[in-house]
């Protein structure tokens, strides 16, 4: 039987902070997204980590992003079967609904996802810390097709998690290209998508340049 | 065919904000919770909306929320049927691999996906914007079962789709009950349940109280 | 650089409502175990686990039970090297100083650190959850050596972990029969060595039967 | 070579009494943390002494508190060399693999280790109760290093064994804050570190304030 326990008390402070003193700030943007609609023009597609937010990591404002998170940042391939997809539903959604004109796979290092995968990987019949549940590891075993995108560069191998975290968003990306609505889009130009990879413990930003398939060190913009 | 875009300057420049002004600041953040692993309390399941981003809305530290986002912030009933149950399979990563502490299901005011839901049942046989798609319809489905849940107070049901969305916080949380170990971690005081809804428009924070089961603007924590 | 955090208040109700409810009750023990010094006949090697307390589950008065907690209740084979062994240095204690009676190994159902063993083994190269820390690997490669006692009954080993659980206390017996002092006590039938397994989920007990090698849940004593 | 005794009657009739009266009221506790996983919120670093039982001092519930047991409650100073080291090891365990939020040294009157410490320096070549051991003699030497920790305080310095009980808290959490990871937590406020000490003689627990570097009596908490 469920009690009625108090709100958390950190997430009111927090709330009061943002309504203090950035509410403010964009009370008009909210105001005017309200009444018009949003508009965002990227859709982000992150993980759930907590160290990995993508308004706090681009600066966003109110109304720039539409945000899908799930556990290791993973698109199905698409497969219209007429079950509950929630990211598909999502992707769909961003790209008809709101005609997002970017769509951008965000990973990240020590990504607890890809971490999972790898572990199950190396000892199937063993009983590690998220294999027992009864979602987990169906989830992640979508990570699984992203092997045959591992660079072979000796530099990007060394570190074996983050060679695979960088092939997912590759993998990613190709999946976003089987739904068949993004791929025409893209064919004409009127969307485009991305990769990039979030470094959790530098803050370093990485993307992906798809004529190469490599990750490198975000430029800083000029101007 | 792929071609290669630069990536979006709109989120250099973010990221170049982030990381001149921000990250500085939590530059040590970053880098023990990079060493030592995620240790966020809370997970939010929030939606996709770009008006309604949760670390935003509780000014959060990086590392403080586990943050999963589908449209319209649904949680599906436990049905473990093998399939990919991405929203599942995240819940149970933050309950049972990073233990946290509560669970906020957070709807927000003008949901794009309840809106949808809402113009599909009235008009069931209309080409609406979003329900020509192969995924987005399926998913708002989710959504009909809160509509048992609405409140008869004449102040709530004036704003037919605000009375919803109120409603999909309520039996959001109803189902993360149908989770076994949820709900058993709930019997036993281990995890917490919480609902909140964010108007849009004014910032304003509305906090469930689980007792009644009405929604009112949170109060401000003191001290 | 430290601050000085109040000390948590869940820990200052629950010793309030020991020094309500309990401490009256067992003040005449404590205010007499204070002047005469502790009489402990049992030491117990535990483990860590918050779900595997001895004086809960053997309902302990204070004074009765001289208790070594470490991960997976482990005792390492006599080794007097000069480097500082905190284990031995308790049994030690407990044996030489306080003359205990009785010395109990109580492993437990589900132990974490046998887990991390297990999982380590069979992915000697992958990077599980606990493995990149400093200390907890070499710790529980500690356990290796009770491989070779673990039964080969069916029923047994139906239950992999549980087996190495078992076989661990096992080990761990043999490892205190290193120590000379305890052989030789034993010997002369002034020591006993014990071993028991506790099943966190049912709150059954098991002991070991030295004589059979095998563990079987505990018969109550009449009267 | 080892007879086959039975287990303690004591032992059993505790399990007995534990089984038919506290199991019942706790049974679900034990269930959901056997199948969800432990999630102990505070780590206690306590002496083995049979008067010293922390569950029962805070009146806790399985799953409650992750407890170390070594004679004197000591940490060793962070010291990653390969050797076998259980108290450290059990520390990583529980704030890497479990993210506790507290970790609370507790010393306690009237101390073994303390004293026998005390009587190895007074008279360093006597043939001690303990001293003649092969392991707790080095391990009480940890113990040296809280001499410089002793207060000046003549209302403390009167009791010379308690003062030094006192600065072994202190020391141990210094030495806490060896651990980088600890530091770490600590500093972005992830974790707290604590110190208590309680008076096997009259019940009462003494807090430490970091501020001031005093101890006094615990107040109870309101409401």
């Amino acid at each position: 039987m469920a009690k009625a326990p108090d709100f958390p008390t950190r997430l009111l402070r927090g709330y009061a902070a943002f309504r203090d003193q950035r509410l403010p700030l964009e009370s008009s943007r909210y105001k005017v997204l309200a009444e018009a609609g949003q508009r965002p023009r990227t859709m982000i597609v992150g993980c759930c980590d907590s160290r990995a937010a993508p308004e706090t990591i681009f600066d966003a404002a109110p109304g720039e992003l539409f945000v899908i998170r799930n556990v290791a940042n993973l698109v199905p391939p698409y497969d219209p079967d007429g079950e509950y997809h929630g990211t598909s539903a999502a992707i769909e959604f961003g790209v008809m609904g709101l005609k997002v004109r970017n769509i951008v796979v965000m990973g990240h290092g020590r990504c607890g996802g890809v971490q999972a995968y790898i572990a199950s990987r190396n000892a199937p019949s063993d009983s590690a810390d998220l294999s027992p549940g009864d979602f987990i590891g169906k989830w992640i075993s979508l990570i699984a097709p992203a092997e045959a995108l591992v660079c072979d560069d000796p530099a990007e191998t060394a570190d074996a998690q983050r060679a695979l975290e960088f092939a997912s968003v590759r993998k990613a990306i190709e999946n976003l290209r089987t739904f068949p609505t993004i791929r025409s889009l893209e064919e004409i130009d009127e969307i485009e998508l991305h990769g990039a990879w979030f470094d959790i413990s530098t803050g370093e930003l990485y993307v992906l340049d798809q004529a190469t398939g490599r990750f490198s060190v975000a430029a800083t913009p000029i101007g």
